[in-house]
């Protein structure tokens, strides 16, 4: 293998790299990516792929691990914080979910991408990693506020589906919005009304009357 | 092109095709199928996909439209119900949607797999015949609680997505399952708990104080 310096990489290429893959998969409504465009936008030789991704597969991989480490970096931290009430936490966590999956619209496929071609000790792995942490993070943030009797009793794990699925809407909003309503792309102002209208509608969902 | 006789096809080969195409998807957690396995699960010569639909496209394309006329029709019937209260309309109209994605799963994906590989007269024609309507039912399920005082205020647009996002984590929740705790399907009972659970969400989300 030449050492990366044969191969023209400047410093945080492979940070580059990822950004890149990102902003493809973003702008193009696509959890698939060519090397070729890859290459072409960031302006990086493509072996470079190869030597700190080893394939695509490596690529998609690593930038599964990029997008869903600040997710639980992010959620944990929410958890720990000290000071907060259920409520504000809950909250705060809804308009994070929906700004990340504007950011990362294709997180939710991405990640059912991978696992789906993973071998099981992979797929654990993603599980372990990100997904139980999830959970977890939901048993926490739920029982908290049932415990104070702010918060109706609500199964977490079943309100993590219905968080994540109703901000992930996003994602296939897109191509709704262009031919329904001849609206071309998921503008900030659209997710700001829609943060508004999901936070609005979960927390009179989950509150105690 | 061959008279259907001489394939062998049987009365009902088409709908046939169709429910085996449905149960491969469904199974397997794929919107993609291949036809020797359609054949082979159907009993049905593959030259038959040929003589009904064309292509696999074709076959794709008309099963989203068997799924998605079943759908609209329903809620069709379901808003022009005499007699019903908007919550009555709105609580029955959630449980079915839930049911839907379960017999369905892999619907949202591929409508957006069929969008997205039409040209822009299909992809309209889809909004047209299906998407479109389903918001019109919206405004009009949301719209009369909302004028009756049952409803808080709400955009129907950003409500459809926040039902069927969430009732839609059905599809993804398999591989979750699988891997997160072991267990390997989606089973009645797991649906009757997250129908219950997106019900109550959902209705205490929208309903007036």
């Amino acid at each position: 293998m030449p050492e990366k310096q044969d191969l023209g990489a400047p410093p945080g290429a492979r940070a580059l790299l990822l950004d890149t893959a990102s902003a493809i998969m973003r702008e193009g409504d696509v959890i698939d990516i060519s090397l070729s465009e890859l290459s072409l936008r960031s302006g990086l030789n493509s072996a470079l792929v190869k030597y700190y991704f080893g394939n695509k597969a490596g690529l998609l991989k690593a930038l599964l691990d990029r997008d869903w480490e600040a997710i639980v970096t992010s959620v944990d931290a929410l958890v720990a914080k000290d000071g907060w009430s259920p409520e504000a936490k809950l909250r705060r966590h809804i308009l994070k979910v929906v700004d990340t999956f504007y950011e990362v619209p294709y997180l939710n496929r991405l990640t059912m991408r991978v696992i789906r071609e993973s071998d099981d000790r992979e797929a654990r792995r993603i599980a372990d990693c990100y997904l139980s942490p999830m959970y977890r993070a939901y048993e926490s943030l739920i029982g908290d506020g049932v415990a104070a009797g702010v918060f109706r009793p609500t199964d977490p794990q079943l309100f993590y589906f219905t968080v994540t699925g109703a901000a992930d809407r996003f994602f296939s909003a897109r191509l709704v919005l262009k031919h329904c309503f001849d609206q071309d792309t998921l503008t900030e102002a659209l997710r700001d009304r829609y943060r508004e209208h999901t936070l609005d509608i979960i927390m009179a969902g989950i509150l105690a009357r």
